[in-house]
């Protein structure tokens, strides 16, 4: 059993508690980031703390937290706790607070580490089902940041489950594709790789950043445009990725079959991937 | 100081903590109330349960909470407590369990009860700001419940306070005013008292239910409708209400005055729910 880093602290996971004062609890007011973690070492560590700084400046409290001595103590964390393959979340809230909306001038943020285990891996292509009781607000800063409220993911994901899918598509208010409940979504159109800009509501994933930057290497032309229900039921191959899972690939939507006929510029992808791990 | 009530047991406020496991920290995972203590008595607990109970529905985890059960503890609690005039804090999120979006099946809720001070009445008219950053969601059924994530609210906040004034009005993605920050609003224009539906995204407020209620005895008639920032600015008089403040009055928008033509108006739905008090 590893145990948690809380503010400096390496506690056993549990007894590791947060105020019942803290403003991550009462009101949702922070941020998280979730990282594999490969030979030992949390992958892809600048991307994530660069995304979790710009998460505290929509929030405005990034000078409360020094992100350079977090990412020492992440590898730190990880190293010392003996990680085998799994999943590290570093979670950041603007801290314990009075009663109210309106933050406190100085805060005194509450950080987090923890270790999971990997979740087992998704070899076979999954099923999707395109969520109807909510949608993702692209209209809201929160939208692209990691921030803690999952309310809205939660509600499609049951959804999806309550369907017997595997996971959920979001729509945002304009009824364009957004996500996944916990990953982006990228559709092989011929050669080109096609994801929903962030302007339409998609988180911008570590692992979606990646699959841009490898687009060429793959063969492929990346192009970030509005994908709608029509784009994925017509797509060659239509895939999610997050830092955790990587690339997983979606077989059905809503009942109907989607093609998989991309699947060497898919291996091309993963390979590619794959070897960044191995580099580290 | 008082003491707040976990789970059943009374803890110092000061050691009171969550488990670093439970969604309601990790993913804004529940939803909660407030409510304004009034005669020794959390005021309108009844109306402030359903709502809660409205919540878990949604949220789907309404048959692990009892709601009977809480009604009775809150009595006894802030009996218990001898809590002055104050607010009572009753959170609600779907307790501890491992990493991952899907919610456990058999789901272990976190309960906490906690007291707080009442903030300063405010007897003069505010000054509000019609936030730019972000929009409320009325898409999602989350803005429909008083759930955990408030993170919308604070960036709203936070830019109308960066302006000196004193609260923001939140825009549906359509444009429609949805509500303030933690207040319902209402317009009062001849003798109709109009506030936006609940479609619009505004939060089924308890208080926004009084007055709904009491509109004709105060000699108006209650309207739900769409409003916009024009209908503000044309406004006989402005009101925000919540069940801490009652009726808070606004003077000015984003630098404009606005009219306080309604005073009369004004002062009998403040009876009505002085009177509603009074009652218990």
């Amino acid at each position: 059993m590893t145990r948690i880093w809380q503010n400096g602290e390496l506690i056993a996971s549990k007894e590791a508690c947060v105020s019942a004062a803290d403003r991550g609890f009462l009101l949702g007011d922070g941020v998280f980031e979730t990282l594999a973690i490969h030979n030992g070492k949390p992958f892809d560590l600048a991307a994530h703390l660069d995304r979790l700084a710009f998460g505290l400046a929509v929030l405005g409290f990034a000078d409360a937290v020094d992100i350079d001595h977090l990412n020492n103590e992440a590898l730190r964390y990880v190293a010392g706790e003996g990680a085998g393959p799994g999943v590290l979340r570093i979670t950041v809230t603007r801290g314990p607070a009075p009663r109210g909306l309106a933050p406190p001038a100085a805060p005194s943020p509450t950080i987090i580490m923890s270790l999971s285990p990997a979740p087992p891996a998704r070899e076979e292509p999954i099923s999707l089902h395109i969520a109807a009781a909510t949608r993702r607000n692209e209209l809201s800063p929160v939208s692209r940041i990691k921030a803690l409220s999952y309310l809205d993911n939660i509600i499609a994901l049951r959804e999806a489950q309550s369907l017997e899918a595997d996971d959920a598509l979001m729509l945002n208010t304009c009824g364009a594709i957004a996500c996944a409940s916990a990953a982006n979504i990228f559709i092989i159109r011929g050669d080109r790789l096609e994801t929903p800009p962030v302007a339409d509501g998609a988180l911008p994933g570590t692992m979606r950043a990646k699959l841009l930057t490898f687009a060429q290497s793959a063969g492929l032309t990346a192009i970030e445009t509005s994908l709608f229900a029509n784009d994925v039921a017509e797509a060659d191959h239509v895939l999610l990725t997050n830092s955790i899972q990587g690339i997983v690939e979606a077989g059905h939507c809503d009942g109907a079959a989607l093609a998989l006929r991309a699947g060497g510029a898919v291996e091309r992808l993963r390979a590619l991937i794959a070897a960044a791990i191995e580099e580290g």
